[in-house]
């Protein structure tokens, strides 16, 4: 069987902390055994912890039964060696840790646990497939690229508290036994066992309680806040998730970026050590849209949108002019080197923004050795591919992608996802190139052409900017919300908004939304007359922190930031939740489960 | 309307931190009208933020439009003044605030929020009903000493997280989406919509992943983890609830308790400003009960336990040697200075000890003008009766409380909670009086008469103590487990134990429990496979946040130390959570309602 600790055995320190300093001192040492070589009266054992691995040397000077035990020592085998710290031999030196230099020459040794052979080895970059790391996920964690991630993950977090701790917020705990939301749909719900019929939810944000405390005078909350969303599973999207959540009040846009601009410079400095540049540019949503096609530009690299639509608008090549006609656009990237892509390549790019809704994708191939090929040059007149190739400032290498459709947002969202998706089939992205951006002015609310009526785009509470208040009742498609998000790279790293102080505005936002004074009173009653008893202004932001630390650690998949992950099922493969459970415990909360069998 | 808030209104710093130093400046400050007093030609309004108040000042130099806005003014109005800080005339000092000697002459003011009159004022020390406080909760976190609470919480959770940064913990987020626990009771319960028919559980603790992560090597956890418990509520109990959660791996029940010394050593020289002497004095389980009657001894007043078991044994008296016959015992403690309880009190003390389940309550009164009276001394002869009173020591002012049964646990529970309600009765206790201390050697596992069987008192995976393992399949009853609590103040503010990391240990532990091998492989089968591959041995302990919270500023009711609590029924008075929803929502989850009306 295996030993136990006692009193006495006491680690001096992580193995990976030992160097040449420490030579001739008596120390302990505790953790896995990485590999186990018995080169015939000489063991060397590589021992791991948190911190990296050091060499436990055994030999004809070691006592004989210690000398046994490590004989019996295999991979993953927990240890405790006693022992003093030397230099290694001549050419046993190993560059390539910092302990390369020294071993322990060790004088007793406890097993503290043996080990089953692992389903994968415990190495840094394994290629094991996720379902078996997940499973695993115990050993998974063990591997030095899973613990540096974790353990950076804890230190972003630090950052950030003590960052806004000194900027004077307060962390709020809000619960997390809620309300359902009126509309309800992507709560997860909790079954109440003391009131029969009734339910929680897990909370999607803190926002109703972080709007609340603004209206109690904290002035500044802050949480680092588990968040839960019932909804079909995306790459980037886990069942519950954690955000960095904000709140000011008497503040403006302009305080709330102003601070959160200093969270990433000190973020990035202290965990990157890198410099970052403030105040950090600013892009209105319009302009954003225009120029990439999208609400998250990546601007690590070029290939803005043009609008051609002036060019063609009155071509005898009706693909082009009738979107215009529609009201819609036709707009075009300029692949700087796009030219070395095959009709292949091409060709799939034009199944790509089909996803996007776009009927074709158009493209006109300028080849290095000045040949010219298109798939639809032929329909236009000489003059109009001259004007479209001058627009785009067309040159040798070129490939010129172009998208028409009546509907803007399918010419937007195919090019803006199409300039992208090249970027990466290119690898034009540098490793360690952040590109930061705020996008404001964003549309307070988006029309639902199948509903017939407005929706908030961001959420009711949304403050109108004050230019545009006089649209609200005559042209609401028009106002813009004070509204902002953070991107990073491309990606929306966070994102906020003022939030409606005023009862007259609020109403007025509820009648745009089409709700009846009864059904918003229904529905937000009891916020209304919160907001009753003086409302200070406030703003907020939050940040997604899985997404956050992913982005500083440019790792493309966020449950390698997250310890124990749920699977795009909303599984976790390590204990198998969800789970059923027993008729008893169901019948306790006065549920009965239904459609099983759906 | 209310006004809104420009890029211009830069608050100056807040309310309370304005001194005489000050005077001459412009400044701006915003916040809520404390009152408004109108002297007729002079207006006063306290500025309150969450530092202080502030007075703002109008009078005939004021702008007469400012003044009009003033005169407006009404109690929780929100504003925002500009004006110059000045002392206060003679005679208008008000030496109860810091800011008493100055105000702000404002020359600009705007309204940035109307207030309806608050369902009960904005003060300190409230006596408004909780229901109240708790249905308007956003008022009732206004008031000061809410205010303070909740901004302590957020300190203490800083210095939690600061200490055990510095020992090297690292930060990591377990799931809050879990697998239902086997025994599943006290589970709030998820229902999947992805799995029709499975659950999730909200976790009780993060005890199973805190134990995988040390499997995982990253020795030293920490975790302010949100935990969930479906049972009836108590006054200290919450649905939800906060722990300062912690592991740590290659560590002796020693090196845990070495830790959580430092970091109480740290929380009360930081927080309080108080140092405490480190170690903290130890107790076995055993001494406790035997001393105290209880496992959470209060140590800041005396009125020990004795046993009179001896005393009394052979007795005519059955009520006391009947008890000690069957196997129970006699005990009692020495209330000094109880003897001015009236008849009226003592009988209400009677009472009290029968919902411990004890049959009554024997007492001796011993007044101070040195007559004697009892309940029971005329069954017992002069020499029982001496004995009992030397056993006691006895002296004029006392009152000696006697409990007899059969059984051992009647005794020490009725003495142990009495001993605490008296000293509360009698006022014996010093605000600020910190008593702390450690429980240790707790029994390993409780004998259930009802179902013949042992359970584990602290849960299945506490390591017995080595020289208990002898007694595992002989004695089960007389082994002690390596778990430990923190008292403070007769509360358990905290709790541990060492875990098995030993298979062959767990799987004897199981046996003892009754279980079979398959009956703990399909219970516990995935974490058991997670111990064969190397588990270094390893110890956590939990501190009840809000508890310890409550305890460091001396409140009673944790309901005070967080922001949104739940009363009694687990329902939350401001939003009316748990509440029912649709049946769309419920088909989705592929679930019922059922016995809804019983």
């Amino acid at each position: 069987m295996a030993e136990l600790l006692s009193k006495n055995d006491k680690r001096t320190k992580y193995c990976g902390e030992f160097s040449t300093a420490d030579i001739g001192s008596s120390v302990c040492v505790m953790g896995w055994a990485q590999k186990q070589r018995d080169l015939g009266g000489l063991i060397f054992i590589d021992l791991r912890d948190r911190s990296g691995i050091i060499q436990l040397a055994f030999d004809e000077n070691t006592p004989e039964e210690v000398y046994k035990s490590a004989f019996k020592v295999r991979s993953e085998f927990v240890l405790c060696a006693k022992g003093v710290v030397r230099a290694r031999g001549e050419g046993a030196v190993n560059k390539n840790i910092p302990t390369g230099e020294i071993e322990i020459a060790v004088n007793e040794l406890k097993i503290l646990s043996a080990a089953a052979t692992p389903p994968f080895a415990i190495v840094e970059n394994s290629d094991v497939k996720a379902e078996l790391r997940l499973k695993h996920r115990y050993l998974d964690l063990r591997r030095p690229d899973m613990q540096s991630r974790i353990i950076a993950r804890s230190k972003i977090a630090k950052i950030t508290r003590d960052y806004f701790e000194e900027q004077g917020f307060i962390e709020i705990e809000t619960p997390n036994l809620v309300k359902p939301t009126p509309e309800g749909a992507r709560d997860y719900l909790v079954p109440s066992r003391v009131h029969p019929g009734s339910f929680y939810a897990l909370p999607q944000s803190p926002q109703l309680y972080k709007q609340l405390l603004m209206l109690s005078g904290f002035d500044r909350y802050l949480q680092i806040a588990r968040c839960y969303r019932d909804e079909d599973l995306r790459a980037d999207r886990q069942p519950e998730f954690t955000q960095i959540d904000e709140e000011l009040s008497f503040v403006t846009q302009d305080d709330v970026i102003e601070i959160n601009e200093g969270f990433l410079k000190r973020v990035f400095k202290e965990f990157l050590g890198r410099d970052i540049e403030l105040p950090l540019p600013r892009m209105t949503y319009a302009e954003a849209m225009e120029r990439f096609g999208s609400d998250k530009p990546d601007l690590r690299f070029g290939y803005e949108l043009k609008n051609l639509s002036e060019i063609v608008k009155n071509s005898e090549f009706k693909v082009f002019s009738g979107a215009v006609e529609a009201g819609g656009s036709v707009r075009a990237i300029n692949i700087d080197g796009g030219a070395r892509m095959s009709r292949k390549e091409i060709d799939s790019l034009v199944e790509f923004v089909k996803t996007y809704r776009a009927k074709g994708l158009a493209w006109y191939k300028y080849a290095e050795d000045g040949t010219f090929s298109s798939s639809y040059a032929k329909f236009l007149t000489d003059d109009e591919n001259k004007a479209i190739l001058d627009a785009m400032n067309a040159k040798p290498g070129d490939l010129i992608l172009i998208v028409a459709d009546a509907k803007n947002n399918v010419v937007f969202d195919s090019l803006g996802a199409l300039r992208r998706e090249i970027a990466f089939r290119l690898n034009v992205i540098k490793p360690g190139d952040f590109k930061m951006l705020w996008i404001t002015e964003f549309p307070l609310l988006e029309y639902d052409d199948e509903d017939g009526r407005f929706y908030a785009k961001h959420h009711p509470f949304t403050m109108p900017m004050e230019e545009d208040l006089e649209y609200l009742d005559t042209d609401p498609g028009r106002v813009r919300a004070i509204a902002y998000d953070i991107v990073i790279n491309g990606t929306e790293a966070g994102g906020g908004s003022v939030r409606i102080n005023i009862p007259e505005i609020q109403q007025k936002m509820f009648s745009v939304l089409g709700m009846e004074k009864e059904e918003y009173e229904e529905k937000f009653g009891f916020l209304l007359e919160a907001y009753r008893y003086g409302a200070p202004p406030h703003a907020g932001l939050a940040f997604g922190f899985d997404r956050l630390v992913s982005l500083l650690l440019e790792i493309e998949d966020i449950r390698d930031v997250i310890a124990f992950p749920k699977v795009q099922n909303a599984s976790e493969l390590m204990t198998g939740a969800p789970a059923p459970t027993d008729m008893k415990a169901l019948n306790e909360l006065s549920i009965a489960v239904v459609n099983e069998e759906e």
